[in-house]
């Protein structure tokens, strides 16, 4: 009897894994870029999602951005058609905010919740392996926002708003066994040549930085980094947890804002007082501390010797008596 | 009037906030291996030092690796009589155990712990700059073990056996303020040649690996590491406190090991469920687990069908009823 190729075994028992937690008669839609991470996936979900009494679609956004992205993207739905998923291609619109990298993500997104509704599907797949967990982890050091910065994507999550599941079956899956997938099951992806354009800071991190960690530190890193992002998943997690169960104790309102109690916020260590005070200034103002400012706020509790007020990105924080207060605005507010 | 140099001003800085915790009249030791890190240490504690009534000492070790150690600590301690300090220098026989760089580095820490009961020294003062720190976060990286691996170094330990106080006054301070602190004070460093020497992982990743990730994603990477561990080791100490508030509760004696209940493991959060696995295996049995035997372990609380024993490091894992045991050895114990 011969034997299924290893990398498509992989990819398909990676698939299988994530869909199994969906009920039957669900839809699901990959998303499809038509580069060999998604061509895989888009290919191992047509195999088992029948099997699994799912049905299965795929999206394609066309971002516009190249010459004959247009092309790319159509060859990208018929291959889709030829595997079994019902294809669909969308093309958009790409803005500027937050350059190009953000503008493209933010647009892709948008289209595949819009599709995930207008289908009602279960979840959207994402092929990003355990090669883009490695980068993501690496780009989040370089910004040293700790365990939130190196918790890398989820392999499941779901957006508080939309209500969009979104699965990454491959996040365990390294990116030569989607290529190598890709070869046995005869399927000719599409190279994307802004994945090969160094003016961006995850290109660079892939083809220069992570070759060099693993020859200087041997191999094995990138499944060390990934390994790193799905521990400090878990702590993050268990921290948010514990800030959803106390949080309503432990604020109250304030003039022009909200308050935090000084005696709670003494009481808890702190990795959690920290984060209790960047999870209030950005739930009440939408802004995000640095390191640096979140420890100056906690120095109102800790080593209180009358200082303030502290302007802060939106705010303002001071003591008040057994309160620490966080009020919209500059002096005047 | 002149001013101090800037680099001069910021170690002594660095010195004096890390000493100001200290009780007057007590005596610190500086680790002085007479390199640029630890002559600027030992330089900034001789002038800080008798302004908050400290007395000084620096100890010295002889690891006699190469030809020519036991001259290069002669001069560290020539150099630290000449600053004020009361030098030693301690000759070491380094064993071959856990390799070169362990072995070194665990005969020198010997020979500081027993300098510090024998002057009954408030505190020992290491050279270890941020530089230090961020190369030791990458190589925790390297390995993969979620926080702990990544918290790096604390600027304020105690041993919990030996009851030395460890200081890092310099663990927010680049390595090139050391440097030019000691050619600001005309102090001429020892230039260790173990510190360039490739066959080391530290210095591959000092040489090589951090100035590419400065280069390839922007200046500020060494700090950003270095503020990771900070945050990080927040993190595991809170869960550490939460672990050794709660333990006496969930843990009881059993057959020839020990036994966690089920309930709590399965009423705490992965992040806990997992750390508390780990704690009980390392503290009966004195073993690390690995991430995956114990994932392999947790899964006997949230997704038993009648699997098991584990056979563990030191020890095998299996449900019991209400419980978890781990009992001592294999098949027959």
């Amino acid at each position: 009897m011969p034997s299924l190729n290893p990398a498509l075994a992989e990819v398909r028992r990676a698939v299988r894994a994530s869909l199994s937690a969906l009920p039957a008669g669900s839809t699901v839609i990959v998303a499809l870029s038509g580069g060999p991470d998604s061509l895989a996936l888009a290919a191992a979900t047509a195999f088992e999602a029948p099997k699994l009494g799912l049905r299965a679609a795929s999206v394609t956004v066309d971002h516009g951005l190249q010459p004959g992205s247009d092309e790319a993207a159509l060859a990208a739905a018929r291959t889709a058609a030829e595997l079994g998923l019902d294809p669909l291609v969308v093309s958009v619109e790409v803005g500027t905010a937050g350059g190009p990298e953000a503008a493209a993500r933010e647009a892709r997104y948008g289209v595949l919740r819009d599709a995930a509704r207008d289908a009602n599907a279960a979840a959207v797949l994402l092929g990003h392996t355990l090669d883009d967990q490695a980068e993501t982890v690496l780009l989040g050091l370089a910004r040293g926002a700790g365990a939130t910065s190196l918790a890398g994507m989820a392999p499941d999550r779901t957006d508080d708003d939309s209500g969009v599941r979104w699965l990454r079956p491959l996040l365990a899956v390294r990116r030569e066994m989607t290529v190598a997938a890709c070869a046995a099951a005869g399927l000719d992806p599409w190279l994307d040549p802004h994945n090969r354009d160094d003016r961006f800071r995850r290109v660079r991190v892939r083809e220069r930085v992570l070759p060099l960690l693993e020859s200087e530190l041997g191999p094995g890193v990138a499944e060390a980094l990934a390994r790193t992002a799905e521990q400090l998943r878990e702590d993050a997690q268990a921290f948010d947890d514990m800030i959803a169960e106390t949080i309503e104790d432990i604020v109250e309102p304030a003039e022009a804002g909200i308050a935090i109690s000084v005696a709670a916020l003494a009481a808890n260590p702190p990795a959690l007082r920290h984060r209790i005070i960047r999870h209030v200034v950005q739930s009440e103002f939408h802004e995000s501390l640095s390191r640096s400012q979140t420890l100056e706020v906690a120095r109102l509790v800790t080593d209180y010797s009358g200082q303030g007020p502290i302007d802060l990105p939106g705010c303002r924080a001071r003591r008040v008596g057994r309160l620490v207060e966080f009020s919209a605005g500059g002096s005047g507010a």
